[in-house]
Order: C-alpha cells, then sequence, then structure tokens
C-alpha cells in the first residue's frame, strides 16, 4: 500500500529451498516456501507462485499459482497438495494489474527436450526488446511480455536442442548471461538441483542461507537461497551468491559453479534503493545490515542538512532508522508524532470526494502532545511525487507544530529505472516538475533537504563523517572498487548503455 | 452434471465473431461471444476463455479468461473491458480439474515474429506426442500439455520466420495441416481475420452462420463461426466448414481458401456421438437437424427391438426425440413417467453415506398415474458406466411399474476415443465389464436392448425402413461416400492409424 | 429464472424431519433437510435455513443459513456442525432482494421463559398489519417485517409467560389460530418436538410422509413433514396436515392435536395456483396428483377451446403435461417444437442494448423439422406479463411454422394475492392492460385462448367431460363441498375478508 | 491479530455521525461513518454495521452490515446504497465466531409502536441475566444472545407503549439506566437524533467531537460521536459523554439532557487497560492523550524496576511510548532490536508441525547491529498468557544478546472482566500459573519486572515521581475523586456487586 501511493515498487521476490537428508522428507519444503514468500511480500503483492519438485528421475512438478498476497492466492487445501516436494522455488510478483495476470504468475515451468525446467526471476533485461525478437526469429510464439517467458525460452534454445545428448543447463545459463548483462537474479529449477543466478552486475541481490535445525528429531539442514537475507529469521544468513555468479544448490551442498564476468573496467552495480527503500531492515547485503546503512544516511543527512529545530521524528515506519540516525548525530531528542491506523487503505471509497484528500491525514494520527508548540524535524525515506507528504505536513501543523522542517534521507528521483524497478514516469517525479522548485512551499514545509548523492553512497559505502564514531567518507574510494553501486534513477548514469 | 454422470464428454466448444459494417463497430462483440459460449456450455464447463481484436495495425488484443462456467468465469465489469474488440474467438473447455488450470484455458494468444495470433482449437492431435518432440527438438518450450500450445508454436516454427517478409498464416496453417490428420477444428486470429479450420477428417463440427439483423439501426451483419450451428438461436446457419477446409472470414465476406485433401480412398470420419449424445438438438449436422436424427434412432431401434409393452418413455431430458421416434414406430402411447429436480447435483452432501445410494433418485420424481401397473419401455440415450439407469428402474419399480425394459437408442461404447472425446477407462465402461452379460440382471431391468451399429450409421445417414415414411436405408449407401462417421468408440476402427 | 421472468412466485417451502429410534442418532437428520430443501428450491431461492436440535433438556439448536440456493447457502464444512441434530426444520425463501436480507432468512429461533422455539412459516397473514400492532402496543420490538417474527412473538406473547409454569405451546399455537385465520403452514419446534400446523382455510400445503428405510442397518424411520410430497423421492407420501390441523411430530409418532375450524359455511381454499404453476408435478395434493390435473386442465382446454391445426407443442418444461393432455383429447399429433439451453439466464450481459431484445429467443433454439410449413398449437400454463410468450411465437414463426395458436391452461390472472404469492402489481398484469383486448395481435399470435375458471375449477376437482375417460363436470359440485379452492388472483373472491 | 496472541479484546467499537446543515445533505454520512468503523477497527474484527437514518417522518432507515474487518464487510457497492442518509451510527464487533453470527452484528434496528430505533452498544451489562429473566417474563422472544439485542427491547418495554401517546425516548433510557449500572456506552439513533449514552460509573469511553470543514465547499459541520476521540484525524475532539450523561446529537447541535447519578460514595470506574492497551494512543481520555500515559507507564516503570543495562528496547509496536518514557528516565539509549513483518499471521499454515513454534520468530526479523553483544532491556505493554514474548526472548538471544531484560508496563492480569473485555479464562492467565513463580525462567529471559497496580494508578491519574518533570504522584489523591478507574482485572475489586 506505501507502494502504490509512493509510486515505486520492487519487481518481484524469488525464494528457493531443497531438503537436506534422504527424500522423500518430512520436511515440509512447501510450507517452508510459503512462509519464505511472506518474509518477501514488501517485494511484490500482485501474485504469489510455487513449484516444487520431488527430485526423482523423471521428476513430478507441482505448481500452485494465485493473485494477491500469499494468504490470498493460497488455500490450505492448496498447500497439502504440494506436500511430498523435496526441493521448490517460489517468487512474488508486483503490482500491474488486469485481468488475465495469473498468466504472468512465476515460477514459469517449460518441458524441452531435455526435461522440465523451472524459472523464478527478479529483474528486468535491459536488451529484453532484441533477445525477442531473436527468440522470435528462431520460430518460437511468446504468449506473455514476460521476461522469465523469455528467460524460459533462451535456455531451451541454445545450444540447439537436437545436438545434445544431454542438457547442461549450465552451459545454457552461462550463455544466456553472456547474451544479457543485467538485471537478474534468477532461480532455475532442474529435477534436483536450484542453480541460483545472479547477473554480472550483481544488479538485483540474492544470498544463499540454511535453516536453523528446529530440534534433534529434524536434523536436516535446509539449504535456501532468497532474494533477501531475511525472509524466514530462522535462515541463517551464509553468503550473498557473487555478481555473475552461478550457485548449485542440491541436497549434498552448496557448489559454486562459474563466475561470468563483466566488461573489463566495469563497477558491479547493486541497485543501491535496495538499502533506501525496499528490503527489509534487518536483510544482509554487502555484509551491512539494511538498517544499519538507513541509519548512517540519517546520521549523514544531519551533517548535510542539520536544522534549528525542538524535536527529530519519523514518517512511520520506514524511517524510522534515519530518523533515529539523524537524532543521534543532532543531539535532538528523538519523539513520536504520527501513529499509523494499519487497517487503512483497504477500505473502498468511492473517489472524486473530498474524502479523498483525506486520504493520508487518515492513515496517521496526530500525537499531539509530544510536538504542540515546537519545531519538528521529520525524516523521510524519499519523495517520489510528493503526494503524501503533504497532508502529513498539514495535519502536524493543525495539530500545533510550529515549523515542520522535512529532511529527506536520500537524493531526488529523476530518472527512469530499466533495471526491474518500477518508477513513476519522468512527468510525474516531483524532482523533474516546475514545483520542485519551491518545493517546501509546495508540500507546506518549513523547509526541504535531501541527502546528497555523494552522502547516500557515502553511507551506504560505509563511512561517515562523525564525531562519534569517526568513520571515514574517505574510505569509500578504496570500497567502490569491490562494490560499486546503481545510482542510475538520481544520476542518470546507467551501469549499461541501454539499447533501445 | 449429466456429463459427470455418464462419464462421457466433448472435450471443447470453439465460436468466433466478426463484425461487419464500419469500424470501430458500436456491435457488441464480446457480448455476441458471450452469448455463443452459453450456448456451447455442454461442450465445457471447466473454463472459458475470449479473446478480441480490434483489427487495426497493429492490433489490440484482450483477453478474458475464468475457470467454471462462462456466468462463473467472466464478471460483468471484465466484459466491459472487451467492448472495443471488432472480431473475435471464444473458447469453453472440459473438465480436467487441477489447481493451476487457468493456464490451459482457451483461446492461446502468441506474440511472433509477424504479429500476434490466437488459436482456439476443439479436438485432439492424434499424433501430438511426436509433433511435441519435434517442437522442443528446434528449441522450444511447452509450458502447458494442451495440444492448442502445441498448434500454436507449430504456426510459429514453420516455414522459418527469418526467411520469410510476411506471415503467410495460410500457408502455416497448410503446413500444420500436413503434419497432423485429426482431429481439429480450429479458429486462428490474426488481427482483422479469423481462419476458420476442420481437420481432412472432418472429425470435428464446425459452421458458418450470421447474425440476423435485430433492426434498422443495427443493419450491419456480423459473421459467425462455431463448433455448432445452433450456439445463438438469432444465428442463422449458412454452412459447415467442409472437412480439410480453411475459411477466412472477415468483415469483407467470407471466403474459402483451400481444402487439404484426405489420403486417397480414406472416407470422411465425423464423430457420430455429436449426433447421438453431444450436440444440442437443434444443431444441423450434414444438412439434417440433430433432433431428427435421435428420433430416426428411435425409430431404428423399434424396429430392431419392438417390445410388447403398454408405454413409452423417456429419461429426460436428452432421450427425449428418440422416445417419440420409438412410440411413433412401434404405436405403443408416449407418457412421462420421471420428473427432473434441475437443482439436484449442486449439493454438498457428504459422500459414502447412504444418502449417497440415494442419488439419483433424489434427481427423479416418479409420476405415479402415468405407469402405475403398466409395463414400460424406457428410452436412454446411451449407457456408459451403467450407474445411472439402476436407481431410475428401482424408482419405477417400486413407484408400481410391473416391468421396465430399457432400450438404448446407440449402441454400446467399448473403445477409448483418441480425438477429443473424454471416456472412461476400457475397464468402466459397462460393455466391457463381466456384467454386460447380464446386463439386465445387473441393472434391475426387465429386458435391455441397444440399437446396433449398423442401425445407427442407418438412423444417422439418412435412411430407416419404415411403413410410415419409406426411407431407405439402402439409400445409406450413395450417402456414406461423402459423409462416412467416426465409430471408432463402438467399433474399434479408428479412422487414421494410431502412433503411440 | 422462469419465476423471474413469468412474475410470479411462491413465499416459500417448508421442511421438516424427526430421526425415529434412538438418539443420538447416526441418521444424516441435517443432511435430510438440506436435500428435502434442495428438492424445494423452487419454491424459493433467495435464502436458506437449517435450524436442528439433539432434543435433549435443554435442548442445543443449531443454525445455519445462508443466501441464495441451497448449493450456494450451505458449505459443506457448515453442514458437518449440524450433524448431531436428532430433528430439526428447514426452510427456503422467495425473491425479494436486499443488502441485508440475511436477517430475514428463517426459521426463526427465539428465545422465551420457557426455553427455545423455532419456527419456519409459508404464507402470509392477512391481517399482519393489526398483529404487528399488538405485538408492539405489548411493548415488543420487532427487528423485521417478515411475517415469521410476528408469529414467534404471537407465541410468546400469550397466555403471559409469568403466569404459567410450563410453556404449553399447543395453546399458544390454538390462540394464534384464532387470531390470525389465514395463510399459513407453519412448522414449530420445542425441544424433541415438531408441531405441522395448516390454517383452517388449508391455504397454503403441507403434507407428512416418511423417508424409505434404505437397508437393515438403518431401520429406523424418520417422520417427514414438507410443503409438498415429492421433496425426497424416497419420501413415502402418508397424508396431508388438515386444514386448520395441529399434527405433532415426535420420534415417538405422529399425533393430531386438534382441528381448528373455519368459520361456519366458509369452504376450505387451497391455492389452486399450486396445481396450475408452483408445485413439482409429482407432488400430491388432495389425494390427486399434480401431473395428472395438469393432463386434465389440457384436456379441458382442448374442450373449451378447439383449434384446427397440425401439431400440438409445449412451452418446456412445465406445459408438458397440459400439451399432452390436449393432444389426447384433440386427437392432433405431439411434437416438440423448442429446445431449451438451461445455462442461459445465468450470464450478465449489460442492459439495454439489443441483446436484451434476444433474451429469450436465445435461451429457447427451434426444432424446425418437426414444425415447418405446419400449424401449430403451442400450450403455455399461464400468462402473466405478456412478455415472454411474445419472442417464441416470432421464434416459431421465423423459422417456418405458418400458425401460432396460444392455448393457455389456466385463466388470465387479474387480481393480487394476499396470501404469500407475489403477483406483478394489477398494472402489470397483461390481462389488466388495455392490449388485452387483442391479446394475440400484442403477442403477435395467430389466436389466443385461456382455459375458463370454470373449467380449471372442474379439472381440478376432478372431473372432464371427455369421451375418453368419462368423468363428469357434474361432480364437482359434491367435490367442491370439501375440497373448495382459492380463485381470488383468478376472480378477485377472496376467502376472507381483508383488513387493511 | 495481536489481539489473538495476546488473548485480550475489547468487545466493541461504535460511532455516530449527524450532518448538519440543510437536508438531504450531499455530506457523506454513510463514508464518514465508514472511516470512523476503520478507524476504529482494533475494536472489533468479527463484523461492521451501519444503520442511516435520512431523519424524515417517518424516517428511512438503510442498514450495511457483514462479517470480517470493514473492508470486507462492506461493498462499494453498498455504499452507494446508504449514501442518501443525513445521520447514521455504526458498530464493530470483537471476535467470538461462529456460522451465523451475522445476526449478531449490530447495530440493531427495532420497530416498535412509537417508530423505529437503532441501537449500537459497547459493553456488557453485569447483570444481563436477571434482566433476560425480566424481559422474557414479559413474553418477549429473545433471538440473540447479545446484549444489544435486550437493550432495544428494554427500551421497548417500560413504560407500557400503549400508555403514552409519544414515545419519549429519553425518560426510557433513563428507565434503562437505573435498571442497568454498567457497562455500556451506548448510540441510540430514532428517525433525526442520536442519543449517546455512557453508563454511571463511565466504564467504557464516548467522545464527542464534530468534522474540520474541508473546504468552503462544505461549510456544514458534522457532529461526531465515538469510541475513542481519534476515529478520522480531522475529528476535532470535544468532550467526553460524562459518566451516566444522556447527550442529545442533532443537525441542530449537541445538548446534554441529563445525568444518571452513581450510588452516593461510588467513584467511576473507567476501564484502565483502555490506556494500557486497548486505545489508539491518539486517542483522548479524560483530558489526555494515551500516549502520553505509556510513556508515563514507561518512565514509572523505570523508577520502580531499574535495570542495570545497555539498551531500552520495545516489542513493536504497541510497547513503545513505554520504551521512550523508561529510556527517558532511565538514561539508556533507545534503539529498535525488532522489525515486524506486516504480512505474517494471515497466512495458513498447517497446524501441529515445528513450523508453528516458529509462529512469532518469523513475525519479527531481529536487527542484530543494534543489540549484539548488549544488554537488553525490553518493554513490553502487557504479558497475559506469557506465549508470545518467549520466543522473541529466544530470537534475541540467538542474535547475540547478552542478558533481556523485560520489564511489564502494566501490572499481572489477574482475575476476568465481566464488563465487556474479553480476557483468557484464568487458568490461561500466565499470573495464576504455577509458572509464574519463575516466570524469568518460563519464558527465558534474565529477569522480568512488572509495573505496580499504584503506579499503573498513579502514571494514569497524572503524576509520577520524576526528577526530570516534578510530577507528582500524590497530585492523583486529588484526582482520583474525580476521575476513579476500574481496576478488576488486576485487583478483582469489581466497581459494582456481580449477580450471579
Amino acid at each position: 500500500m506505501e507502494f502504490e501511493e509512493s509510486g515505486i515498487g520492487e519487481e518481484c521476490g524469488v525464494f528457493g529451498c531443497v531438503a537436506a537428508g534422504e527424500w522423500p522428507t518430512q520436511l515440509e519444503v512447501a510450507q517452508i516456501l510459503t512462509l519464505g514468500l511472506v518474509a518477501l511480500q514488501h517485494r511484490g503483492q500482485e501474485s504469489a507462485g510455487i513449484v516444487t519438485s520431488n527430485g526423482s528421475t523423471p521428476p513430478t512438478y507441482t505448481t500452485l499459482k494465485g493473485m494477491g498476497l500469499v494468504s490470498t492466492a493460497f488455500k490450505p487445501e492448496d498447500l497439502l497438495k504440494l506436500k511430498y516436494g523435496n526441493l521448490g522455488i517460489g517468487h512474488t510478483r508486483y503490482s500491474t494489474t488486469g485481468i488475465s495476470e495469473l498468466q504472468n504468475c512465476q515460477p514459469f515451468v517449460v518441458d524441452t527436450l531435455h526435461g522440465k525446467i523451472a524459472v523464478a526471476h527478479n529483474g528486468e533485461l535491459v536488451n529484453a526488446a532484441a533477445l525477442r525478437k531473436k527468440v522470435m526469429r528462431h520460430g518460437v510464439g511468446l504468449s506473455t511480455s514476460s521476461d522469465s517467458e523469455l528467460i524460459t525460452q533462451l535456455l531451451a534454445l541454445t545450444p540447439p536442442m537436437e545436438e545434445v545428448d544431454t542438457p547442461d543447463w549450465v552451459a545454457r545459463i552461462k550463455n544466456l548471461m553472456t547474451e544479457t548483462p543485467t538485471s537478474y537474479s534468477l532461480l532455475v529449477m532442474h529435477k534436483d538441483v536450484i542453480y541460483a543466478v545472479r547477473d554480472p552486475y550483481g544488479n538485483r541481490p540474492l544470498s544463499i542461507g540454511r535453516l536453523v535445525p528446529i530440534s534433534k528429531l529434524h536434523s536436516a539442514v535446509e539449504r535456501i537461497v532468497d532474494a533477501e537475507s531475511s525472509p524466514v529469521s530462522v535462515h541463517r544468513y551464509h553468503r550473498e551468491v557473487q555478481p555473475g555468479e552461478i550457485v548449485q544448490i542440491s541436497k549434498h551442498g552448496i557448489k559454486s559453479l562459474s563466475v561470468v564476468p563483466r566488461p573489463e573496467g566495469d563497477p558491479p552495480a547493486f541497485c543501491i534503493f535496495e538499502y533506501v527503500y525496499f528490503a527489509r531492515p534487518d536483510s544482509i547485503f554487502e555484509g551491512q545490515m539494511v538498517y544499519t546503512v538507513r541509519q548512517r544516511c540519517g546520521r549523514q543527512l544531519a551533517i548535510e542538512a542539520p536544522t534549528d529545530a525542538d524535536v527529530v521524528s519519523t514518517v512511520p515506519e520506514s524511517a524510522t532508522p534515519a530518523a533515529l540516525g539523524y537524532a543521534q548525530e543532532s543531539g535532538l531528542p528523538y519523539v513520536e508524532v504520527l501513529c499509523k491506523n494499519r487497517y487503512v487503505g483497504r477500505t473502498f471509497i468511492q473517489p472524486n470526494t473530498r474524502l479523498r484528500q483525506l486520504g493520508v491525514a487518515k492513515k496517521f494520527g496526530a500525537l499531539t502532545d509530544n510536538f504542540a508548540g515546537k519545531r519538528v524535524v521529520l525524516i523521510d525515506d524519499s519523495i517520489v511525487r510528493g503526494n503524501t507528504i503533504s497532508p502529513i505536513i498539514k495535519l502536524l501543523k493543525e495539530a500545533g507544530a510550529t515549523e515542520v522542517h522535512i529532511r529527506v534521507a536520500s537524493p531526488p528521483i529523476r530518472f527512469p529505472c530499466y533495471m526491474g524497478i518500477n518508477i513513476p514516469t519522468k512527468e510525474e517525479l516531483i524532482a523533474n516538475k516546475p514545483e520542485f522548485e519551491d518545493i517546501a512551499g509546495y508540500i507546506g514545509a518549513t523547509s526541504v533537504r535531501y541527502l546528497s548523492v555523494e552522502g547516500l553512497v557515502a553511507a551506504v559505502q560505509g563511512g561517515i563523517e562523525s564525531c562519534g564514531e569517526k568513520e571515514q567518507i574517505s574510505s569509500r574510494t578504496k570500497m567502490s572498487k569491490r562494490i560499486g553501486h546503481c545510482t542510475a534513477c538520481l544520476t542518470g548514469k546507467y551501469p549499461v548503455e541501454l539499447e533501445w
């Protein structure tokens, strides 16, 4: 719901699980997949899907798909049908609505000359148009506009099926990776193996872990691969799949098969907005917890944009770590000024009425005692279209705030993303509108300041200039060699040249 | 519901419609398609789908699909989305249930190098396994087990897309027809044209008509193509698509493009069970009304299996024409002995109880006055598994019938169908069970007699020996040359050699 | 659906069942009630409800209610909750739609000083307004506009609860019957007993039967009471509850407790439209099968309104017995001219289009061979608003009928019903419109004739003048003393004076 | 969901709204009621209902009810039907599940001799059993077990309807209030007026406000009455209905009609758990914001139960104000240690597996960086059954917390509530179990301390001993005279003697 309001959204979440130990297993692979998808629900609420395999020769695959949240998409009786899987992959998909969208729901399963494969994909192929043409020129009809179907057909296509005796899916995956540089985090399931693949630029996240053994009765250890490290909190984070890496996950263990390199000189390009906005705060990327990065953003923001005010607060809940960081760095007291009604946003109210104008206001209540008669610094994580912060400011002022200073813990979004993030059109972005000239006046704030691109990169790449912790921005130069980030939506500099 | 009980069922119904006159039209193509599918509902209740095209360059296709009856599958608000179509095709699908079956729902739409095509298919390709292998050998992944997806990929495949400038869909369809002899009635929509295709054996029905102009405000005449001639009763029957024929239907008219011949010496093989069971009684095949054929079956049955009885009656509603024919021929009075509760069969009653035994009984009430103390000839259209007629006989006897003679207006089904009809396994067919030896004893009837295969063919092919109408069985020899029928499920003689 | 079109409808169906033998019983009371309601579904499709009692002291009642058909209203898991009932009553309710109508769904259960009673009611109290005022004057608030809630409060009210030690429900029911003369067929369940009550005029039907023992394992015999004799076809008809009678049904048997008399000189007034239209053809009222009465109506119609024509046919399915009777009496051959699409009427088509005009046409297909070039007598059971027969006539004429003579097996409806039947307003009834002057011209028929009131009463009351059966109309004089009928909707003569 | 876990829950929320200005109004009364119920959703998720009146003579009432959350219960098309209301009342109901519970859904509407009234009720009548008997002795049948139906019948009953010419609802309400002392907050709508009633002990909250005028086009000011002050954030808090007060709300304004007194010497008894747990933090009771009271509870807890630790944190989200208060008072830094997955808890997972044990764990992710290697004070608002905190402690310890001290910002719950709060049985309450002896050991905490009853009362009644703010506990003596609170669930001392 927040996503709808802000207008930006992750495309997808992917999750895989292999039961270790003897097969057929008593372990609840389908249920773990379901829990994993619930934990990734923030990455896609349009539809959900699971494919399990029993891992035998030939394998039996079972598919479960549905529209909406995981809780809506899967009925309890459906889950029972999946219970004999020994491994499986799952997918949650982001928003675009439509009548017959179930056909776009992943994972995709296709039958090939060498058996069935199932594919779940997070990301967006930058050269999709050219690849579609290539596949269709070969005489293949494509039934959806989804990159994931395109990927399955590309995997089936080369090398020619008829010329090989065994499928060699790894070679096919490598071949795919040479045809398209980014962006994808990919799970390919074939019989008893899951291949976890991350594009050479590492644009989308993918990490590997294992399920904590719960008791002696269940000594087996499942291997888990997912979009973020946190999905199941009993998931023990192991490591990330490296940019360009193909990792094979089977009941025998985790094995790195290959690393497809980037063009010489190109740095990696992990999406910096994963830190700013998309990921759960307890997820770990590049060795650091997202929450901590967000807190650093807040501290950096306090350095860049100090405010003469009485209290610091947050637009709950995503901006809270940045707000606490700002409070820490600035020395101003942290208080809560808004309480959220979590039931709001699900009710059907006739549009085009004045009630619509109350949309955000009713979502939040003002905790008046904490700020009446005071100057408030309100931290938000990002401002995309500028239509959600405005009623909040109005609410605070009416409830007695003498000043409301907006401090945004990320730079303005100005450019479209072609790598899997749904961003409003350039025209819709507040940063590209004439109103941005006087953004404070437009949204009714006393003042508005954004974090700089350099500040964001510094906070992400580990250092901030702070008297407290002595972390140095200078340290980021060294760091950037190994962990470069994609800032295209902020700077317009895309990691690869775009084909049109 | 009847289908579930009898255990045999048509695979599918197909329906197409092109608005004549100026485009964009005000004519309700989507609504006519919906009505057409409702009229074909008896041919498939699992799912329903519609694809409309606006017919422009490039065309915009809109798809609507759903599980269950047309009334369940399409919501009113969904239909609105289709309203600007100028032509379209639709499909109803028969029974096999499963979790994610929506993906099997037709029509299939695929994007090819030369644009999108939509395909709706009724039938079953006898050499599907070989064709699947061929397509997959080419490097294509198949995402369903459906013949219809296979057909779309075959159409995309040959001749190679890259070697031609224009699609020439007709050549591709012809090529498909040479690769697979039967069975299919096919609608292929491309931009502003529908190709109506019937396999060279003419196994599945397909006819062409036009919508009656309703008023002067709507002087345009839509062209209609559908599985049966009767779907919309305002549909004016024009003619059948001939075996092997490709007919192009556009706003400019109906044009026969080609007829792909059968192997020399092979007669056509239109499914004889369309007459016996599947089709609506008001449909017209081969120039004759189904109702009339069924009535002839009843008269032929009266000749072959006369009965010393007091009254003739029917198992409503499908056997009524045969019963009236039997009454006419035999001179026995026709009465109704059963009344049907049309709400039965939709309620969830716990299985495995004695209530289950009452299943059929409660579906019918006995009209005691009409047969108490009398000898009844009860006509049924077919006996497949023998489990539905038995409780009816019991009901009649308990209500006072002194004798109940079962006369079946078709021969026993003994063999599987590989051409699109869902028939129980050989083991389930009563005609293959030991109990068939004493079928009368098994079902509790005073006597049981079936129509002979020769008698059925005679009735279908136009002649019966009857004092009343002087139609001659001998006339059928001549007729059979042009209108041979598939009787494989009765005789085991399939129209083509089966590949395994 | 037919009801919607014709615009007349029964208000309700009631059904009760008591398990005989030892309690707790293994017999499936809830399931038998469900089957009973399905069999009464034609008497009400708006909602369905069941209340079961375990019969102990104090009793536990379990309630199940839902909107729509029985199959929609009751989920399988819900039925399980009722499974331990030893007796129960059920109700199906007719049409008036609305948002919060579930609260009008019967049976009503109320808690009184002397325990809970459950009430199911078919009919309409002619003096409801006065009774409501009386109850409210006593200080009772009424939460619905339903007569059934009114009945429960009336039962609770007199004699004053506080003045009696035991409830004496029979005295309370008798008291109710003196306060309101008609119309009601009532089931009152209290603990381990069902009281079956019919108003002194016998306006609504109610009959008693028993469930056929199925096997030795189930030797117990349930007692059944229901609106019609036919609901469960395994129901063995025992007898009708007499006008004014209170029958007690318990596991110990069936016991007539009392008969409350009508005012001296008043004949009984069983609704004659039960025979004409509402009841199932296999039901038995007053010792005669409804089907047979309808057939007699057809024969009487043939005598009153003979036609110079070639064939006789029916508007399926309800007019078929009358059509067969007409054919028998007239000597004209009976054929089928229309086939029905039973899926039609459930699809959402946008209104206000020309497609709406096709409404009825698409519901029926023409069996052209049977009447093309012929003069058709088409029998209908009733014409209420005249808007459904017109498109049928058009269809037949367009398909080749040279003449279409409409013969209606009942007289024109001219007056409203205040005793439980939903009839269109006087203005909507075709018989009250100017168009009725030239009804044949209005509906496009060659000629139109109705059965006379006298003819209908004759057919119902047992005699028709016919060469075949020599039953004498004169015999009805004698008969009418014991079995008078309400013909108010045809004649305007109501059985009791109406209060306003 | 939280409620399910903790096992305690408010019974209901009530909300009313009267449009000021000219009638018929263009103001969206039904939509404001809907928003109001959404804002009260935390007070009841079982069902929701709205009744609007057009206010004319006689009034037309329209009712909308449904099961589940407001968003599920009301369809957009349903809301349209309510749009012409000029005033209305609404209700959300808490949890007890069942098949036919829609009939328990409020508001109740009953028709009386003096017209219809609608009643919405929050609370539970302590002498309900005696009142039911009284009503039934009068000859009234009660169709539900709900206190609200009982209230409507009590209102209808006395004084006798027949003896008065005008209803005088206020006299009837006063009469009701003398018959039952507590607990109820009641809205009674009659024609064009809402009576807002609070029981003499003021046990349940009820406050009055007005809707902020949005623009000049909508200059009218609606009057609003609701369970809490905060429901619609555009609601301007005006004042609380006083204990025993009857307030009349009409388009002409707000008018206090009467105050029914408590027995001499009895203090008021507002439910103290409204502050601790039920109410939204932005609500205002007795002139103070709930958030601020909770913060004071945290500070008082820091005084009563200081801890030698490194960081203070919260079980999000309800304990956050107390945690911030504890941090403030103790000087320990406040950090977040848990992040919540708000999608968890809605998925169907097969029970009885080890996955069930993971229930809470997966609901929270650990923000490891903030507490690894540290001693954590974790503040919770209450511990009811002790089964939710245990897995959280385990999660924190596994993630590196060296010590986890639980501090509970309310005293242990030991006694049942008979005034409208659903509390687990005495046996289920952890405070009554043997395990409570070593509660820290039982739940795995390093230490556990609760706030004292005196401390809670002090915090609620305005003073805490704190170096910072110098608010004095001593001040509460004075305060308690006017604002006594019900602490029965903590102390067993009920405000009135209970009848059994």
